[in-house]
């Protein structure tokens, strides 16, 4: 949930009067994304998304986004579509923040995510991957192995305090992945936060992908391992192949993997899983007490870390043999 | 900004089913209403507004909101119109909660109102008192006279922290107004929360009145006394009084008041005064620490009651003599 900034109407006014849109009939602060305040905007043409974004997304990363967007959209996916300007940019200022507008999705996100859902996201993984490869823009994965050690060493010493023995299993596990990264396994865009929220449906139908704000340039295998974390696995913790074997399969339909991807899987699946439960760990630590906002428990990642390190081929994924 | 409860993709598409608006095509938590949970939802037919009844509403109340909606819509007042299921009945259960769907209404909430939209609001005022003059059903009103003493005491030995000296001048006043409440003047259904949030306006046309949960059967100019207290002062506390003449003057068009009402109305809005500033007090209070929700400054009201103290007659809040 999140709503951060307050637009006054005036300001709004003058600020989508710069579009052709028409007027604005209503805005309302949508609980949506966790890093920006989103609107839900009526305007004479129509519903759309505004974004203010805040501090967490640095300023300078913002024509990568909307131009992935912009790119993704017009090889049709389904992804919000930013709206220009009359002056042909689709990034502009509202409130002392930099915002964008863009097109309003249908379908909603799954709680409960089913096998056919998990085959949806195999399927739209690889038609994004393929659909980003002649995207001229590079943006680093910030959060990749290199940015995993200062986020360990930001929570090592409290560490225990959420799970005795926590500090020392993730610091021998940050070592060995550290060690054995894979290297030069093929890359391009990858969105690298395709969870749940940021898939809707209709139904079994997969309608379309949001929040492109942790999206960048890696292995696109380690996408897939990001999916497979969070869409594969059940509230007792267990790994369901059948759904693992159901995205996989969707994926490799349109993109099949090559053998040195195959080969990194598990390892791909134990570095997401550290990468989530890091960040989830340095939140948890950091939350100030009384807060409303509950930040996601790190440890649902532990648990699949400590899965991936029992994992010994891709066949643990479900990929067929 | 409020989204308390969560509801699954599933619990949704079967309340809906429930309706004949067609199936559910998108639905977004919304920050607004300070009560319950509310949710923009798409559907086949249209938008609307879901909103999930939360605790600090009796859901005994709900027939008489949900009632007082429907008479007011079918008067020709813009405000939500409940929409009735299949079984012709406006209220539902989902997710454990008493739940509703209501129309999507346009226009926004204005930050800083203009003399006009005082205007607007004592016509929008009156209106409502006149199509409220035959609803059958009656509610107390629990946030009035009767109900001050008990917040007073809950907020009395904190009080000086807020503010020294707020304990003593709040209680003397509290004593003034239960010796001197004014009793017979003209009863009806009153909204009791016409505040800025609850108002909404495109440019300066007012286009609807929404969050009727806290409406009830009190003095109709106490109604008129707590939307000059919202809407007629300043940021720097001072009173103004063009918009004061600009509300009374409007509601007077279609609803004149009585001598008596003329005569108890800077008795009312200290009243009103009173009620706001023991509610905020509470909030205030009791506030967990950290939390990210900061809740509304008791001392506005404070300030506004003082104004209220050295008020003589209706005159000196812009009421022509």
């Amino acid at each position: 949930m999140a709503v951060y900034t307050d637009v006054s109407d005036e300001e709004l006014a003058a600020f989508v009067a710069r579009y052709d849109i028409g007027a604005v009939l209503a805005a309302k602060g949508i609980a949506e994304g966790v890093e920006n305040s989103n609107y839900l905007l009526h305007t004479e043409q129509g519903f759309y998304i505004l974004t203010l974004y805040e501090k967490r997304v640095k300023e300078e990363d913002l024509p990568f986004f909307i131009g992935l967007m912009e790119h993704l959209a017009a090889r049709g996916l389904t992804c919000p579509l930013p709206v220009k300007d009359r002056a042909g940019s689709a990034l502009g200022r509202l409130a002392g923040r930099p915002a964008a507008i863009v097109t309003f999705l249908d379908g909603m996100g799954v709680r409960r995510p089913g096998v056919a859902h998990c085959a949806g996201v195999g399927a739209a993984l690889a038609r994004l991957h393929l659909a980003g490869a002649d995207f001229a823009m590079r943006r680093a994965n910030a959060l990749s192995v290199g940015g995993w050690r200062p986020l360990y060493e930001a929570a090592r010493d409290r560490a225990d305090s959420v799970q005795p023995g926590l500090a020392e299993h993730a610091g021998n596990a940050l070592n060995d992945l550290e060690r054995h990264w894979p290297k030069g396994l093929p890359e391009g865009v990858i969105h690298a936060d395709l969870f749940p929220d940021n898939v809707f449906f209709l139904g079994p139908r997969l309608t379309g992908l949001i929040d492109f704000y942790f999206a960048c340039t890696d292995s696109l295998a380690y996408d897939l391992a990001v999916c497979l974390n969070a869409w594969c696995f059940e509230q007792d913790g267990s790994y369901n192949l059948t759904k693992g074997r159901a995205m996989i399969a969707a994926y490799e339909r349109d993109r099949p993997l090559t053998p040195a991807e195959v080969a990194a899987l598990p390892l791909l699946a134990r570095g997401a899983a550290m990468r989530f439960m890091l960040t989830r760990l340095v939140d948890w630590l950091n939350v100030p007490p009384g807060a409303l906002v509950r930040p996601k428990d790190p440890l649902e990642y532990y648990r699949k870390l400590r899965f991936h390190e029992r994992a010994e081929t891709a066949v643990d994924y479900g990929r067929e043999p």
